[in-house]
């Protein structure tokens, strides 16, 4: 196939997918009808349904897509950045990235089949925690006292009461502390060491040294 | 009124709300018709809107008491309790105590009057948790250098999360260990204090006479 051809299909593979976004966002997957997504992309059902199976097939892609970019997030920065980036994007834009994490939630409630689907899909958030906690660890940011698995399980519970929360419309201005704390917490800290006389200095001194010396763990 | 009455009065509000309880859990708030809930309850509609006007202040009132229930514990042995407590009930009973917790997740979304109703209810389980966490900062077995604000805060947004995990029908097994790291975080912790010799000197002993002798902050 020529590579421009290749680059018209993914763009118009982006395209719909950004129409769907908005429609899945504004209207909730059974109200996102195939005319309301033919209008949001600006394409025929023709165009959409050749490039995805069905609506179920097209939202799980979206979702898919939403997971590979806070997987990315992750990579570079960590799952509390991904934390961060949620607050701020609700202050600017309340609804815009909540409409597919929201029927997530929704349909692994109440669809079997889909929790089954969706397991694979999310696992990538999960990996990508799990291996940046991992790098952090080896360069000795990472508290040692508690598994990876555990730590991992902690931030996504974390994330999980964060969505639950936007998506209920409570407050979140006094939000960004907390994520200090759950950062906080997953870090090496001075005192959290095995206890041995070489911890404990090394602890003093990054006590001594302040914070601005702990290396950033996110 | 005479005393019998009283109790009367009192067991046949208590025979509704268990009875709805299952009524709302079973089949949502939507699906509580009217006849289901005569059937759950054993009492004709006469009976129980004798006592709940109608089926929104049933439902609230139903809720309410859940939060009471959960401020009573909150009093007693913490937020992070409550968590516990919620894992263990959801082995065993998978689907008993999420019935309105998850109602009302949903009507938050959804419905900006229940919104309203529901702001002055939820709050006496943050007052019982900055109550409790304010006692045990007297106390010293709480962290210091964050306020009691940002503390209340973080244990309700990892409550949240659970809920929401649980509601997903996500696994649970791997949480208990979660929630030693969250109850851990609110400690007062060895090298946490102001740095003052003192502080330092009492952090060791902590240190040195191990983990059992660390006062329980739940």
């Amino acid at each position: 196939m020529p590579r421009v051809s290749q680059d018209h299909l993914a763009a118009r593979r982006r395209q719909i997918l950004d129409g769907a976004r908005v429609c899945f966002t504004r209207y909730g997957y059974e109200g996102a009808t195939v005319r309301r997504l033919e209008e949001e992309t600006g394409l025929s059902r023709g165009a959409i349904f050749h490039h995805f199976r069905d609506k179920d097939s097209l939202f799980l892609a979206l979702a898919e897509d939403d997971a590979r970019r806070m997987a990315d997030v992750v990579a570079e920065q960590g799952l509390v950045q991904v934390m961060r980036d949620l607050l701020s994007n609700s202050r600017e834009h309340p609804a815009d990235w909540l409409g597919t994490r929201l029927e997530v939630s929704r349909r692994l409630r109440t669809d079997p089949e889909f929790r089954a689907r969706w397991a694979e899909r999310s696992e990538q958030l999960t990996t990508a925690t799990r291996r940046r906690l991992l790098w952090q660890r080896d360069a000795g940011n990472l508290r040692d006292d508690v598994s990876i698995d555990v730590l991992t399980s902690y931030l996504e519970l974390v994330l999980e009461g964060l969505v639950s929360h936007l998506a209920m419309g409570l407050p979140a201005d006094d939000l960004e502390p907390v994520l200090d704390v759950v950062e906080e917490s997953v870090r090496r800290h001075r005192g959290r060491s095995t206890g041995s006389p070489a911890g404990d200095a090394e602890d003093h001194n990054v006590d001594r040294y302040g914070e601005q010396d702990i290396p950033d763990t996110r």
